[in-house]
């Protein structure tokens, strides 16, 4: 039993995106809480930032008319209070005036008394416009735009203290396996700890979703089958099962998939990650499947492959570059052509040297690296000293 | 009254930097609540992972002896259960056997009958090892790593339910300027929110650091000096102030930090964020005291150049990559020889447009933007066309 073919990694994840419909709910939020999520509404401003004329300078605010032609040699003599105020940076320019002096241009004869310019400025010269950062009735910020702690400090100049964001995708995360056992169970006898599922919710939460860790679910097909309904009547937008993916005899998620829905995939040319399942349960909407490997590696590079930008687009969070390290390689590596191979690699001085190819089941391959060189299909591997970029892991 | 010189940025932040010490406080943390924290323990395995040798393929585990010169023309005949043992991935091999056969090579009877292996196999052929991934005794991490999702994943595969790290530097933020109101306060004659300590808050929390926003200070040196020192107090790893920095009349925080402690730095070759000044109060340890412009941007640029490396060294976090896209100018950018420039640009089709480059004050200047180029001290500018790497706001 061997999988009949392997679609390609990158036809694979247009098929599975291609389905996945963004969510459409949304919440309000304290623009404090709002950091990373998405704005579900445009932000028009109300107010003009500054609403007031602001001095630029540390100075004097003056008529720009009194200093025509003044100079160190000839200066304009102010009377303070009256021809002129003493503002400082910031701080709201008088009415009357028109421009600001900058200190340095100035010589004071203490309060009250006649000032010194000895520089000409004219209308407007430091002094910060009502409006000049953002005009009442401006658009500042799209929906869809995901909200950062500088934005978050925008939406307060404009008084604004809460928000409509689109809500974070709910993914229900399924460990599958006779042989598993929770956290804090005996293990021995074939039993082994539930890794995979907790490492998954992790990543989830990293990607911008909320993970609903449900129970271990044994290698029955039927209980598979219940499981992924009960997630979906739990209100899950993406559900991801661990283990039970491959060919094997006790292999029962990508039939139980197909049963209560579409399965789109099963095998993939992706190394670690071959036996990885793409499905979509279409209820109300459109709810994507994946069904990953249960060695750990294949499932951690199977979930970064598919299940990171699935929850991306769930979440509706904007392209943002990869967290990426620029290296050369330390030594060869070998990969299969037509498959998309992550290489486990450690950096160093610049030289990014391979842990591990292959090993889907050496979890230690990762947690031992600083990242992953991702070699593409249509490569047969990468030489010594090539110039490749390290996707660093987080 | 200016600078009377700046202190290039380079050599300000080592300076700074070289004054600060990583924070030594421990704290014990369930695992998965550890995900970007730093080990304060090497760990060592007290397991065998896996604790028993397990198949790595479907198929029947054997004596490797009983198939030496088996292949299709001439199948070795076993008799399930006495000399093979049907096993999954992943599942036990039984302790007298000591390789497996996959699954494709063989024919089955049935169940209790004869299996026709096709294929010979040498001893350990197809079984994962006790110990293959990681063995007792083993040091799996470090102290001084940061835990991300896989390695949270190893942690519970070693049978490992908690992890001591080490404590979150506590930041304190405190907005000074008698123009400041708090958010919700009443604005207008010349009073604006309060948004730089807001902003700095949510950074400090994104760089990993523990925020604590403290009351708004009127521009008043004793008040300034006072909440300083009530901030040491209460036991912060760092204090931050904004506003109040620059050279003027009512610019009282470096006064306040020489006053208390060890002026480093009063003006800085970084545009914008000239008026930064940075600091070091010794009492029981050597707490950095960072005076960030009042200025949105200023203060934004001047807490990502001193401050993030501040809390990063406190808080032990390694050095990682920045979120870098690179990118091809698409106009000239003018910048002043001798300062760091930070140049704010939109990204588009793989061309960075600059946005700005001076405006201090103007923050939608920042939001507007994708992200930063960053042009060095020794550059009088960028060309049209240059390739640039465009560090990502966050």
């Amino acid at each position: 039993m061997v999988f009949r073919k392997r679609t390609r990694a990158g036809l694979a994840k247009e098929m599975f995106l291609g389905r996945i419909n963004p969510i459409e709910r949304r919440e309000e939020l304290a623009i404090e809480d709002a950091v990373g999520r998405i704005l579900a509404e445009d932000i028009v401003s109300e107010v003009d930032v500054p609403d007031h004329r602001r001095s630029a300078m540390d100075g004097y605010a003056v008529f720009a008319d009194d200093t025509t032609g003044a100079s160190e040699a000839s200066p304009a003599l102010l009377v303070e209070g009256v021809d002129c105020m003493r503002v400082h940076t910031g701080s709201p320019v008088p009415d009357q005036m028109d421009a600001v002096v900058m200190i340095e241009d100035t010589l004071s004869a203490g309060d009250g008394g006649v000032v010194e310019v000895r520089s000409a400025v004219h209308p407007n010269k430091n002094v910060s416009l009502i409006g000049e950062d953002v005009s009442r009735g401006e658009t500042v910020f799209l929906a869809g735009h995901q909200i950062r702690g500088c934005d978050v400090a925008m939406l307060a100049m404009l008084g604004i203290a809460d928000v409509r964001v689109f809500a974070r995708p709910r993914v229900a995360i399924i460990p599958t396996g006779s042989e598993l056992v929770q956290r804090g169970g005996k293990i021995g006898d074939g039993k082994i700890r539930e890794t995979n599922g907790l490492m998954v919710s992790l990543y989830v939460e990293q990607w911008g979703g909320i993970p609903d860790h449900r129970g271990i679910v044994i290698d029955d097909p039927d209980l598979i089958e219940k499981e992924i309904l009960a997630s979906l009547d739990a209100g899950s937008d993406a559900i991801i099962l661990c283990g039970g993916t491959s060919v094997g005899a006790r292999d029962y998620v990508p039939g139980a998939i197909a049963s209560v829905g579409e399965l789109l995939v099963h095998g993939v040319a992706l190394s670690p990650g071959k036996p990885a399942a793409l499905g979509i349960i279409d209820c109300a909407h459109s709810v994507p499947v994946l069904s990953l490997p249960g060695y750990p590696v294949a499932c951690l590079i199977a979930s970064i492959e598919f299940g990171r930008p699935a929850i991306l687009k769930l979440g509706r969070v904007p392209a943002k570059p990869d967290l990426i390290l620029r290296a050369r390689l330390g030594s060869k590596i070998a990969s299969r052509i037509g498959y998309v191979t992550y290489t486990r690699v450690l950096v160093d001085g610049g030289v990014a040297h391979p842990v591990m190819t292959s090993g889907a089941g050496i979890l230690s391959s990762v947690t031992r690296s600083d990242g992953f060189v991702i070699i593409k299909e249509e490569l047969e591997g990468l030489d010594c000293g090539d110039e490749v970029d390290v996707v660093w892991i987080e």
